[in-house]
């Protein structure tokens, strides 16, 4: 069942099931994204503020933009993004870390100018294994309006 | 010669080179963190709001983090990124659009617990070819001072 517009409601959370990073791919990603010491060379992480390799931050977005899309917009009718706000990377992320994602409904607004649209703002918290949330995030997005004639 | 928190002051601007996106690399990106119809999938794109496959917008973000990383922190002493406000997606980016990154310093602040690091925020702003903007976003970012003894 597609979850439109009138479907979602502040409050409404909407939880991933969990991703486990791994060194590898923390690597790679910041080798093409984000090559900074600490996140693409073990030995200069040990010496930073961070003690060890972190993620990127982008990587960890990237990722919760993963568990969100695959297992919470494939029942939305989601049209887009148009900004997000009040990212905050809370703690890093380390080797080994299993993420998951809430994503929780704060406001919803019919948009004025299209008819079949409505604006949709979530907040998006990652958390780890021990539920500390390692980044949050507030997103808005486009979302669908049920088209006229459809039913629940 | 490395810019240390010192170094930097509000108005500082820092350009990039060009990145031009290409069409495989945006449904490689998008199939990996984003597999939106619209970013994976032509002939649903060309249904889409947005007309055409469009990069995901974390890619965006991750391709200004590239340019900026390679070509700006590699002369800052920056030691690691502590959050995102008020990022706006101003205009989709399409396949074959060549972006930029200029970053423009907004505030410094020493930090009042770790003498060696101050805060650093910038505006990222992320331009195609006509120098139009197509993301904005601000981020704040510790950065270290001037090691004691180490002149200019």
């Amino acid at each position: 069942m597609t979850r439109y517009f009138e479907d979602l409601e502040p409050g409404d959370v909407f939880e991933t099931s969990g991703y486990t990073v791994k060194k590898n791919e923390i690597i790679e990603f910041a080798e093409q994204f984000d090559p900074q010491p600490f996140h693409v060379d073990e030995a200069a992480a040990e010496d930073s503020i961070f003690g060890g390799l972190i993620a990127s931050g982008i990587h960890t977005m990237a990722l919760a933009s993963k568990l969100t899309v695959e297992e919470t917009f494939d029942m939305i009718a989601n049209l887009g993004g148009r900004g997000m706000d009040d990212l905050q990377f809370h703690q890093p992320v380390r080797p080994g870390d299993t993420l998951h994602v809430e994503l929780e409904v704060l406001e919803t607004t019919p948009s004025e100018r299209h008819s079949e649209r409505g604006y949709v703002t979530y907040e998006q918290r990652v958390l780890d294994d021990s539920d500390a949330v390692v980044l949050s995030l507030r997103m808005e997005t486009i979302v669908r309006r049920r088209p006229e004639g459809q039913t629940e």
